[in-house]
Order: C-alpha cells, then sequence, then structure tokens
C-alpha cells in the first residue's frame, strides 16, 4: 500500500478503543451504591448476558448457514468472490463484539450513574454520557478497524483464492481496487445481518416487555413505572440494554460501516481512469474524515459537562457542545484531507461532505420538532385524548405522515447537491456525482463516535431511574435521571434520523456496487461477457455504469423495474407488519403472564413478597428469538428471488422500492412513536387532568402502539433497506448466472 | 372516422344510460313507507344534496382556476395542446355528474329499500342492488359517452385551433392518434381531479360524522348504531351517500376513464408503424372491449335475485353470479372482438386481458381474506381486543402492512405476464407489452357496469337499516337490512381492491403516455427539437420511448429520479397523513357538539325532545370543504413543482415512487380498516363477551381508527396516483420549457 497517512485509520481505531476501555475502567471505579441497587442491577445485568448469549447462538447458526452457502458459490459453482465467506462472517463478528461491548458497559453503568445522581446532576450526567461514549467509540473503533485490516490485507492476497480474479486485473489493472472495495462490502452484509438479528431480536423483546409492564402494571394495577413489585419491570430494563443499547450499536455499526465502505467502492469506479495513486486517495479518503471524526469525537466528549440544578435545555447545550464542536472541526479538517490526497475536484467533494453534515443537522431538527412536547404538534396530540384512545391514534398516526415530508426534502435537497457539488454541476458526470452523495453519507456519521454517545447514554440514564425507583432512593435522585432520562428520548430519536438518513444516502451507493457487482460477475463468465461485447460493442472489463443501466434496459419503462419496486415497497410493509405483530404477540404473552403472577402469588401488590422476574424476562426471551427468524429470512430471501425471477432491472427496481418507501415508512413509524411517547409524558407532567385521568389513559395507549413503531419496526428498516442492498450485491454472481430475464 | 363498428362504444353508453334511467324510475314507483320514514329519508337527501351543493360550489371555483391557467399555458405561452381546457372541464363536469345521479338515486332508495325489505329479503336485495345498478350503468355509460364524443369530434377538429399541431401531424401523420389520444388523456385529468375532491371531502364528511356518532353515542351515552337520539346520526347516514356513492362513483368514473383512456393512447403510439387502420383499431379496441362490457353487465344485473332466509353466503352468491356470467361472457367475445380488429398478436394481447380479469378476481379474494370475520387474521384482532385498545391497534396495523403482500404479487404477476403475452415473450418489444399491461387494467375493469352496482348497492342497504331503526320497523326488517349490509361491506372492499389494482396496472401506461407528451411538447418548441436531434441523431418526431429514455436519462441511476421516487413515496404518507388529521380534527367538533347538545338540550336521551341535526351536518360540510383543500392542492402542485425543478426524469421518479408507495399504502389502509371493522362485527356477534364489553370497547376504538383509513386516506390515494399521473401530462408543455434540469 502507497499511501502516506493510511496509518491514520487503524491507528484512530486503536485509540478509540483505547478511550473506550479508559471510560469503562473510571467508570467501573465507581460505587455500585446500596446492595438493593446491587441487587437489581445484577438481575438486569444476568437478564440482558442471557438474552444475548441466546441471540449469538441463533445467529450463529444463521451465519453458519449462510456462509456454508457462499462458500459452495464461491468454491463449487465459482460465481462468487472466494474470499466473501470470511467477509462476510468478520462483519457480523466485529458487530455483535460492537453490541456486546456496549451493552455490558451499559449493564454496569445503570446502578452507578443512579448512584452518582445522588451526589450531583453533572456527575450523574458525565457517569452515563461516558459509558455511553464507550459504546460509540467502540463501535467506530471496531469498524474502522475492521474495515482497515481487510482493505490492507486484501492488497496482498485479492487474487490468491482463485484464477479469475488475476485475470480480471490484468485485464484492467484499474479493476483491483474496484474487486477489494466490492469485496470489503461484503463485510458490510454480515455487519447488516447480524445489526437485523440484533435490532429486530431486541426491539421484540424490549417493547414485549415495556408493553406487558405498561398495560397491566401502570394501566390494570395503577402502580409506578419500574415499580418493583411489577413482575415484568427488570424485562423491562433488560430490554433497554438488549434493545436500545446492543440493538442500536450493531444498527449504527453497519451504517457506518456501510458509508464508509460504498463510498470507498464508489472512488474506486469515479476514479478508474485516472492513475492508481489517484484511485486509492478516492478510496481511502472516506476512511481518512472517518479516522478524523473519531479523534475529533474524543475531544467532543470531554467537553460535555453541565451545571447542578441545570435546565433540560441547558443539558441539551451540554451534549450539544460535544457535538458542535466536533462537527465544526471536521468540517474544516476534512477541506484539508481532501486537499492533501489531491482528489480531483476536492472543492466540489468538500462541498458535498458538509451538505450531508448539515442535512443530519436539519434532520434532527425536524426530529424535534415533530416529537418534543415544547411544540406544535405533539401537544395536539395531546389535546385529542380528550375525545379518547382512537382520537389519539388517528392523530399520531396524521401527525407522524406529514413529519415525513420535511426529512425528505431535506435528503432530496442534499443528494441534488451533494451530486452537482461533487460532479461539478455537470448532471452527466454520474460517478463523481454519485462518489459526492455516498461522501454526504460519510459526513453525516463522521462525528458518530460522540453523537452515538449521546445516543446510548438515554438508556443508561433509563435504567439508572430505573434502578432508583426500585431502590427506593429519593425523589430527587429520581427527578435527576428523569432529567437525564427525557433528554434521551430526543437525542435517540435524532440518532435514528441520523441511521435511516445516512440509508437513504447510502442507497445509490450500494445500487452502483451492484452493477458494478454484475459486471464482475459477468467478466468472470466467459459466454456472459461475449454476449456483452456482442450487444453492446463494448469490452466487459470497460463498461461504464450506463452502459451496463442500457444493457439490461434498466430504465422506468421496464416493467421487471416496475415490479420490483413494487415489491421492494411490499416489503418493507411486510417486514414492519411482521414484526408490529411480533410484538403484539409477545406483548400478549406478557400480558398474560403478568396478570397471572398478579392472580397467583399472594401479597406482591403489598411489596410482601417478590413477582418471579425471571419468569418475564424468559418470556420475552422465548417470544423475541421466536418471533425474528421470519422478518430476516425474507429480509435475504426477497432479494435473492429477486433477482433470479426478475433479474438485474428487477433487484434494481426493487432497492429503489426498497430505500423510497423503508426510507418513509421508517420515519413516519419514528415520528408518531417519538410524538405519542412525548404526549404521554406532557400529561403527565400535569396537562388535560395529568396521571391517571382518562386523557392519561387514552395517551397510555398511543404510547404503547408507539412502542413497536419507534423501537421495533422503525429502526428495523433501516439496517432492512441496505441488507437487501448488501444481499443483492453478494449475490450478484447467482443473479447473472441463474436469472430468468 | 373509418373504423365500422366503433358506433357500438355510444350506443352502449346510451344503452347503460337508458336502463339506468329504466332502473330509477322502477324504483321510484316503490312506496317509501311511513310517514316517519319518508321524512328521515327526506332529512337525508336534504343534507346529502345541501353538502353536494356546496362541495360542487368549491370543485367549480378550482376548476375555473385551472382552466384559466391552462388557457394561459395554450393560447398566451403557446406550450400547450389547445384543447386541453375543454376536455378538462368536461371530464369534471361528467365525473360530477355521474356522483350526483348515483347519489340521487341512493338517497331516493335506502326508504324504500327497508320498506321493501318490509316484504322479503329478496325484494330488498333487488330494490337496492338495481338501485346501485343506477350507479353502475350511469358511470359507465357517462365515461363512454364523453370519450367517444371527444374521440370521434377531435378526428375533425384536432387541428382547428392552433398552427403546430397541423405541422406535427404532416411530419409524422401516425402522430394524428397520439395526439388525439394524449389530448382525451386531459379529460381523465378532470376526472380525476373531480374524483379527488369528492373522495377526499366525502370522505371526510362521512367519518367525522361516524366517528363522531359512534365515539359518543355508542361508547359514552350507550345508545345503538343509528339510534335517533343521537344528533350525528343524520349526519352519518348523509356521509354514507356523500362518500361512499358519491365519492366512490366519481372514484370509478376516473378509474375506468383512465384504464381506457391510456390505453387508447399506447395503442396509438405501439402501432404507429403499422398503418392508419391498424393504430386506429389498436386504439378503439379498449374502447369496444368496455362497451361489449357493459352490455353483459346488463345482462349480469338482471340475473341478481335472492331467495327468502338466505344465508350471508347464498346472498353473496346471488351477487356473485351476475359478475361472474358477466366476466365469463367478456372473456370470451373479447377474444372476437381482438380478433375482428385483427390487432397484431391479437391472442397474447386477449391473454392479457385475461390476465388483467383474473388479477382483479384474485384480489378480491385476497381482500375477502384478510378482512372477513370467517378468517383468522379478522379473527386474531379480535382476539387481541382482550389485551385493550392498543394491541387491538398494534394488531391491525400489522395484519394490514402482512395484508399488502399478496395484491402485490397478483399484480405484479399481472403486469409481468401480460407485458409477456401481449409482447409475445420479447422483452425488447416494449411498446406491445406496455400496450397489454394496460389492457389488462381495461379487463379488470370491463365488468365494472355490475361490480360497481354491487359496491353501490352497500350504501344504500346501510341507510335502508338506518331508517329503518329510526322509523322504529321490527327487528326482523332490521335484521334483513343487516344482512344486505354487511354483505356491502365485503363488496365495497372488493371494489376497493379493483380501483386500487388497475390504479397500479395503469401506472406504466400513464408513464409512457407523460413520455409522448414530453415529445410532443418538444416538438413544438424548434430549439428543444434542435438540440434533442443534435444530441441523439434523431427527428424528435421518430423519436421512439427508449430514445426519449436516454435522453433524459431516465434510469435508476439517476440521483434525479431517486430524490423523485422519494417525492412520490412521501407525497402518498403526507397525503394520507394530512387527510387522517382532516378526519380527526373534523370529528372532535364533532365528538364535543353532540356531547354539548346531551348536555344542553334536556330530554333527547329520553327521546322526549329531537336533537338538532342539521347542526351536525353543517359541522361535517364545513369540515370537509374545509379540509379538502390543502391535500388535493398538494396533489396538483407537488408533479408541477417536481417537473420544474428535477425536470423529466425527476417527475418519472414521482411517478413511479407515488405508485409503488401510494399502492401498497393503499392496501394497506383499506385492509386494517377492513379487518377492525368486521373484528368488530364479530365481537358484535356474542364473541369476546359481545356488546357492551371491554373487548366490544377495544374493538369499538380500533373500528374508529380503520374508519379515516377505509373510507377517507386509503381510497383516495388511487386517485391520488392517476391524479399525479395526468397532472404531469397535461403540464409536460412546462416542464419541457422551464424546467431546471
Amino acid at each position: 500500500m502507497e499511501s502516506k497517512i493510511f496509518f491514520l485509520v487503524p491507528a484512530a481505531a486503536i485509540i478509540a478503543l483505547g478511550f473506550a476501555y479508559y471510560f469503562f475502567k473510571q467508570m467501573m471505579k465507581e460505587s455500585e451504591g446500596t446492595d438493593t441497587m446491587k441487587q437489581i442491577a445484577l438481575y438486569v445485568r444476568e437478564g440482558a448476558m442471557a438474552y444475548l448469549k441466546q441471540q449469538y447462538k441463533v445467529v450463529f447458526l444463521v451465519f453458519v448457514v449462510i456462509t456454508f452457502l457462499f462458500a459452495i458459490m464461491a468454491y463449487v459453482l465459482e460465481i462468487q468472490n472466494p474470499w466473501v465467506p470470511f467477509a462476510f462472517l468478520t462483519g457480523g463478528f466485529f458487530s455483535g463484539l460492537a453490541g456486546f461491548f456496549g451493552m455490558r458497559t451499559a449493564t454496569y453503568a445503570s446502578a452507578r450513574t443512579a448512584n452518582a445522581a445522588q451526589r450531583s446532576l453533572n456527575d450523574g450526567l458525565r457517569l452515563a454520557f461516558r459509558s455511553g461514549a464507550v459504546m460509540g467509540l467502540v463501535v467506530v473503533g471496531l469498524g474502522l478497524l475492521d474495515i482497515s485490516i481487510w482493505f490492507y490485507a486484501l492488497q496482498y492476497v485479492i487474487g490468491a483464492l482463485d484464477n479469475t480474479t488475476d485475470a480480471l486485473i490484468a485485464a484492467n489493472p484499474s479493476m483491483k481496487l474496484i474487486i477489494i472495495t466490492t469485496t470489503t462490502l461484503t463485510f458490510g452484509m454480515g455487519a447488516s445481518t447480524q445489526a437485523l438479528f440484533a435490532r429486530v431480536g431486541g426491539g421484540i423483546f424490549t417493547k414485549a416487555a415495556d408493553v406487558g409492564a405498561d398495560l397491566v402494571g401502570k394501566v390494570e394495577a395503577g402502580i409506578p413505572e419500574d415499580d418493583a413489585r411489577n413482575p415484568a419491570t427488570i424485562a423491562d430494563n433488560v430490554g433497554d440494554n438488549v434493545g436500545d443499547v446492543a440493538g442500536m450499536g450493531a444498527d449504527l455499526y453497519e451504517s457506518y460501516c456501510g458509508a464508509i465502505l460504498s463510498t470507498a467502492a464508489l472512488g474506486a469506479t469515479a476514479f478508474a481512469g485516472l492513475g492508481y495513486e489517484t484511485q486509492l486517495n478516492g478510496v481511502i479518503a472516506p476512511m481518512i474524515i472517518a479516522a478524523v471524526g473519531i479523534l475529533l469525537s474524543i475531544v467532543g466528549i470531554f467537553l460535555v459537562k453541565a451545571k447542578e440544578g441545570a435546565s433540560q435545555k441547558e443539558l441539551l447545550s451540554a451534549l450539544g457542545r460535544g457535538v458542535n464542536v466536533s462537527s465544526v472541526l471536521i468540517a474544516i479538517i476534512s477541506f484539508f484531507i481532501l486537499k492533501y490526497l489531491a482528489i480531483p475536484n476536492y472543492l466540489g467533494i468538500w462541498g458535498a461532505m458538509i451538505v450531508g453534515l448539515a442535512g443530519g443537522i436539519g434532520i434532527g431538527k425536524v426530529t424535534e420538532y415533530f416529537t418534543s412536547a415544547g411544540y406544535r404538534p405533539t401537544q395536539k396530540i395531546a389535546e385529542s385524548t380528550k375525545t379518547g384512545p382512537a382520537t389519539v391514534i388517528i392523530s399520531g398516526i396524521g401527525t407522524g405522515m406529514i413529519s415525513t415530508a420535511f426529512p425528505v426534502l431535506i435528503v432530496g435537497a442534499s443528494i441534488i447537491l451533494a451530486f452537482l457539488f461533487a460532479a461539478d454541476f455537470d448532471m452527466s458526470n454520474i460517478s463523481f456525482g454519485l462518489y459526492g452523495i455516498a461522501i454526504a453519507a460519510v459526513g453525516m456519521l463522521s462525528t458518530l463516535g460522540i453523537t452515538l454517545a449521546t445516543d446510548a447514554y438515554g438508556p443508561i440514564a433509563d435504567n439508572a431511574g430505573g434502578n432508583a425507583e426500585m431502590s427506593g432512593l429519593g425523589e430527587e435522585v429520581r427527578n435527576r435521571t428523569d432529567a437525564l432520562d427525557s433528554l434521551g428520548n430526543t437525542t435517540a430519536a435524532t440518532g435514528k434520523g441520523f441511521a435511516i438518513g445516512s440509508a437513504a444516502l447510502t442507497a445509490l451507493a450500494l445500487m452502483a456496487a451492484y452493477m458494478e457487482e454484475i459486471k464482475i460477475a459477468m467478466a468472470r463468465i466467459p459466454e456472459k461477457a461475449a454476449l456483452f461485447a456482442e450487444t453492446m460493442h463494448v469490452d466487459i472489463h470497460q463498461a461504464t455504469i450506463p452502459d451496463m443501466m442500457q444493457y439490461f434496459n434498466v430504465t422506468l419503462m421496464n416493467p421487471l423495474v416496475l415490479v420490483g419496486a413494487f415489491i421492494g415497497s411490499m416489503t418493507a410493509f411486510l417486514f414492519s407488519g411482521l414484526t408490529m405483530n411480533a410484538v403484539g404477540r409477545a406483548a400478549q404473552s406478557m400480558v398474560e403472564e403478568v396478570r397471572r403472577q398478579f392472580r397467583e402469588i399472594p401479597g406482591i401488590l403489598e411489596g410482601t413478597s417478590k413477582p418471579d422476574y425471571a419468569r418475564c424476562v424468559e418470556i420475552s426471551t422465548k417470544g423475541a428469538q421466536h418471533e425474528m427468524l421470519l422478518p430476516s429470512f425474507l429480509a435475504i430471501a426477497i432479494p435473492i428471488l429477486t433477482g433470479i425471477l426478475f433479474g438485474v432491472s428487477g433487484v434494481m427496481g426493487l432497492l429503489l422500492g426498497g430505500v423510497s418507501t423503508g426510507f418513509i415508512l421508517a420515519i413516519f413509524m419514528a415520528n408518531s412513536g417519538g410524538a405519542w411517547d412525548n404526549a404521554k409524558k406532557y400529561i403527565e407532567a400535569g396537562n388535560y387532568g395529568g396521571k391517571g385521568s382518562d386523557s392519561h389513559k387514552a395517551a397510555v395507549t398511543g404510547d404503547t402502539v408507539g412502542d413497536p413503531f419507534k423501537d421495533t419496526s422503525g429502526p428495523s428498516l433501516n439496517i432492512l433497506i441496505k441488507l437487501m442492498s448488501m444481499v443483492s450485491i453478494v449475490m450478484a454472481g447467482l443473479t447473472v448466472a441463474w436469472s430468468l430475464f
């Protein structure tokens, strides 16, 4: 490898992991508080670890099966890059590891945060936030580490396992980086597969527990949230860890890697004709930006602190300060990175990156407007509780649907502007333009180290509140953890906005990578290559993306594209429907179990005997493991079947339909859910009759419906979108070899 | 006009209108029953007419403004076909007329149906069904009449109003039929605009009244449905007429005309090179098939009768008999029509038509499975009422989302098969294939005369039941009208399936028509034509659709296409959100008004004093008129703005995103809503505690949320999809002249 500054990438990864370890050790030094606090934290930790173990078992089996199929494709059928099975495995492994470390930290941090909050708000914030930072840094650290190892190693060994790769590179030397980058994309598929299981499984677990705990505990028995008498309360807290921490960690790990890897793949294509060094620089540019982003995130993390008695607004600005400083610095420094790398049109490409960074902030603001109780939309939903649960649902759904308009306009404008800047305002300069869109996604995620910290800190504060409640700590402590938690709701919604926004920006890059992979797959099969050359009068090795589009007629007048788009849109709905129903079913079992315990175990409600917490954890675990398989299987099977039945143009339609519907459905579900949650909190703060009123009951119904919206189905969609692209890319060989059209 | 059998088209139209008049007269001869019955029918009729008058006033103003803009584009800017303003106006006029006649008939028929049901079930069925048939026949009759008048007249006058049209035809004689058919498509835009207002306005009216009546009357006051003591009950019955009759009439009028006109437009393109006679026959083939379909629908209508004491299944099969006979006959006869017209590959094109016919039936079956209480999905939703309203909503949404998979697979298979059959299994034979897809939509709607009768009869039976309840007719009468009504729920869901299925099938045809219109618009502007010739080395007059796709880069790698698709998908959500919120707001006003009347007018609940029905009608009217403007405005403005901002490829993306998301969102909303409705009925039939139980309350919440899903937002989406295409087609001149890209 000839690049002088590539070393920054693994270095930044290792620094991130070092700081993560440092923050973890610092946190572990704090006291966990009283024996009760320790006991509760232990229950939650054990439940969470037991769940994760079970989940990893299932996922391991799935990975074994898929890897086996990949191996057959690569070594028996010879229609697949032979590195794919290995890359796939490591992607899944590192993604799981990121979730594991993040969750382990979170389960150790919650009691300590509750304890620190006894001293002061600032101590609570620092501890929770730095524990969240462990997760943020582990995700970006492991991500860049995996990327740099693979990228570095493949430089030397890419052709070692087969005979065709070297021949392809000999026919066209610029193919080397193209093949390397599309191979590393496979590790993205591993990460996405792991993330999908983590999000779906964790999402079902947490929401089954949450819905069950709320419906019986809060509504029927009238006991407060997180009350130790509620049998589902430990399961609920476990859920926050496995869903909101481990699930989100795996999710953003795949978003982060996906954005970097797809930009690298586009860099290899866009700069293919400009000499090896330029091509290489185009490929590593997103990695270097990400590396510097990590270092700046660490700087930002140290800037987060709050004064005692700080208002919600001041707390939010304390978090904001860290994020803002990191963002401004990365905006400035990335200009010099791109200039140093001598990327052609570096000014325009820098502009594209800034567009992405700004777009991310814009989506965050819109999300806040539509989901925070400080603004009209959520207040309107709260007002509709006066006429009962039905109007709460209607207005929540209506508002969520309307809210999709603004993120779409922001992302649409970002796509067009990033393309125009990077393509120097020449619409026909497609490969530069697409590179610009992809690097906008990298810009959006460049400060993930700190934005994810603000995200992961939410469930830690939430759990600290739960611990405080169950341990009977004073009112003041609970108020402090509540202040930290409610802040976490806003930052969590923003984090989801980043994940889905970057998925939309990455979509075109992945579609382009798919066409590249189809080209490589055709070049591997002599008769396909010959047919292409005959039809198009272009050698397949020299084919451009427009050539490929023409050959496969990937235009909007091709009925295969339309049918593919229908299937893509439908997949988003089908997947959401399956996960919604999964939560509904698991929650019903939970409701029945909690009712049974209240009925059969005397003295629970009086606090004289202990409920059977473990049984509830078990129900959520079983429900999640059982229910996560079908939707995840469909996410993998549908792109493969579409490829075989409807060919390349069908798959392209599938990806377009999937991203365009999935993106919007995800925003709708996240925002409706967030708004219902905060409308309920708004009523609990004393509006429209406050806690216990009919309005409150109606609001709880809204919040309960919103639970799977915002924490199961909605956030899984961005992974679904990318996983479908990744599967298509990895299965390109199969599509070329076996497709009907 | 040289065709010998074209006379069949206006002839069938006039026969349809004649039979409609005959059925109307027959119905009017029946007695309206007691004075109370007459009085109630009068209230409903007056309320409905008052609403429609108000609605037409608003729509008239909208049409004046749009026509004025069209006139400027045509006569001042000269970027528009000069017949467009006139065609637009007649489309709107006839569409409104169809709704008006249908609704007038329905409001006269309801008391008479209740009265006839006193005699026997069969008498009730016949009367309700034949009154529904008035609507069915008026819709198809007026549709074909308008089509044949315009098509015939334009043969002679197409070039009369400007100088460029004759020049275009002189440059390429096959352009004559292309220009005529794309001009007649404009009348489709008029019909769609009228239909959108009718569906949205009527949908808001009916659901505001329904939700208001249910929430306060049924849930709070505990009085039965349609009880005369409920102030909103007349408004509720008015709503059935203005929403489910007038709204649906206008809706299916535009679906019917849209399918025929877009097939005609594709016929003009597909057969352009094969001589005038073949081209003409390709254009009139869908019209002839529709004409014969009308005659067979009339035959079918006479076959519908039921024995006394018939079970629900027997009643359904009585309706089914009429539809089945018509369908089988049209399937056979259309083969001979296509053969007689000597359409190239007539066998394959006939196959495409059969595919459409079968697809429509398949969608109907799937709809029945997912929404009827006789099957698992709806029973599962009913079961989830045990754990309260939140789980009802979750499982209803989940089931509705899952249900989208099957119609999508049916429509997807129909599209591919129709294309392959018509294109003789040659994927590159695009224009024949597209013609096949379009004619599949014509096949699906060919028996609309009778299928719409089975649809429109539902609200008549519903109103008859309301009248029977309010007039205090015996239990037996109410049971008979209930049997008729609940049948109507299933047929209504099937009717919505046809409307949305045909919209999906028509989508590609309209996109092709858009590209044709862009071509014509470019040919009208010399510098654009010159630029095209220079770039493509093809004269614009001879350009094919693939040439146009290449020139505007309408491929899936164009970011403008992706952004367009995002906007299209978002529009479907935004539109649904606005209409959902509109119903929510109007319903809240209704709830407050009903509560006020119960509070302030003493003796209502005891039945000693009359509620103020008129005030509730007024609230629904005002709410609907006020709330329908913004969503309708957006449906027209968004395609225009997309054209100007993102050009032709942006618009094509918009149409793809709109149809792919809108189609699936519409099915989701229709099926969730239908399933909630029937889950509630299932509980009312005595399951899970029956009426008045907690389960029933939870089910009513589901049904209430489902109301705007299935009767406002959902059914408006198919119109939205087509209106966006129509607006794009009509505004093609503007896009070519002013677009930024």
